[in-house]
């Protein structure tokens, strides 16, 4: 089975790459730049610089690029991967987008007799390099069927949402408006801890080891109290996927109070020029309305 | 050693049971409740209805009331404890109050020649029976060295945060704003999630197993899936608790845009009637500004 990934990015490069160790699928990978490519080849993946210089005949493609318009360009723009896919082929769209743009999407797939499954992932750079996403997916079983072979790849767990595609990209903003409250509150417990007095590790440890606890806590305050801006994922990342869950409650009609106030936060540290760097650094909102002094500074 | 307990509700309880269990400690246990009384009796502990009945000669008091008012009465009101605890007793005052309140009660305890232990807790109901709770613990050396039988009987870990009372109020108080956003913010994502479309057992099982995860997503949305209101942790605590988060961070100049938030969640949802309830079911707001359907209404 030919197999293509579009997007060889933190995620789509750990998927690409458990993909080409599994048996049976033949792995070609897209993206503009030329070190991505170099390495997916020196591992035994065929690279190609757009969808347009794909070989013919794939019959499922990965799209992990960062957002539906870059997902639409890669499928079916200029030099998009639609004319080299086989008839019928598979389009497993897990970037992270609103159900609106992921129906409007499929709808594009199905006019063209493709299968659409909505399939955003959660687990991260490393989940991805594990082979161990969690996919949350939705779609025609057809779609399901022929994707099997590529989620088995790549995830230990796909859970099936339903028929309809958006259920996939509701599931994962709804999963994002968690994630992002917690990596604030997170900041906002640290930076009022340290402005009361506390020691921050004990407060780490206390937190961890406590019902207040939360996998962001945890994951993302051992960043800032070790000073590692590194981003595993940015600040920007949560402009725009609290974005996502404003849209999604605007649409719904309903008020999503903590998620706004979240957003604010995360918008106000990358207007403060943090927006590439890990995002517990939105702590750095806090640290400028308050002064405080962060363990590593 | 002479130790009472003042408070048998759910935390007091449990701790004043494991008292009883502990080698060389006699306890006597302060409600003003007589089925109380009778269960702690029961259990071989020795029973009072105040702090004036308590036996003469108690080296220890562990005081689990439920706020700052409760606990000077139990000790220095007019049927309080503090005329029959032997001279030089430590004082463990293990209520959630504000870091204000922490320091003067330390300190009239400090004017009646008392050590002063500030001594908040975590673990709920279930880690005080099994004698696990989590102590966060400040106080001078001498205060720490004699509370040490008693919370070496009821804790899997005490925190050592210096020598300043209030520095465990401040711990408890930054560690409730966590508890209390991450309740509040489970609601609002479950509610948003069923406002949308999405299975709640299903969108349960994609956050539980995900970076969206909380300790208290897991434990309370468990509850508001199986329709459970039964209060482990009320609405009307976290409406208290978030009170104190915010005059903490009054008291130090600091926004603490998320907990405000969320305290007004608990307000709305404490007004409409639901205050005695499962702390989970702060999502009758969301339910009452959005219309959704909760699985077992």
């Amino acid at each position: 089975m030919q197999v293509a990934v579009i997007g060889l990015g933190s995620m789509g490069m750990g998927a690409a790459l458990n993909l080409v160790k599994a048996e049976g699928l033949s792995v070609a990978g897209v993206d503009l730049r030329d070190a991505a490519r170099a390495e997916f080849a020196a591992a035994g993946g065929l690279p190609a610089a757009s969808g347009a210089e794909l070989p013919p005949g794939a019959e499922a493609v990965l799209v992990l690029v960062v957002n539906a318009v870059q997902a639409r360009e890669a499928l079916f723009g200029p030099l998009g991967a639609a004319p080299r896919l086989a008839p019928g082929a598979v389009l497993i769209v897990s970037s992270t987008m609103s159900p609106a743009e992921a129906r409007a999407l499929a709808a594009e797939a199905e006019a063209r007799q493709f299968l659409y499954l909505d399939a955003p992932v959660s687990g991260g750079a490393a989940g991805a390099r594990a082979g161990a996403l969690t996919v949350m997916a939705s779609g025609s079983a057809a779609a399901k069927a022929k994707a099997a072979p590529v989620l088995d790849a790549i995830a230990k767990k796909v859970w099936d949402l339903g028929e309809a595609p958006g259920l996939g990209a509701t599931m994962k903003v709804v999963h994002q408006l968690l994630a992002g409250v917690h990596i604030a509150a997170a900041a906002e417990a640290m930076a009022l801890g340290i402005k009361a007095g506390l020691d921050p590790e004990t407060l780490y440890g206390v937190v961890t080891g406590a019902a207040g606890n939360s996998w962001m806590f945890e994951n993302r305050m051992r960043h800032v109290l070790n000073g590692d801006e590194t981003p595993r994922s940015a600040v920007d990342i949560f402009v725009k996927d609290l974005g996502l869950v404003t849209e999604l409650a605007r649409a719904e009609g309903f008020p999503a109070l903590l998620a706004a106030q979240a957003q604010q936060l995360f918008t106000a540290a990358s207007a403060m020029g943090h927006g590439g760097k890990d995002d517990g650094f939105v702590i750095r909102a806090y640290q400028a309305l308050t002064g405080i002094r962060l363990p590593k500074d």
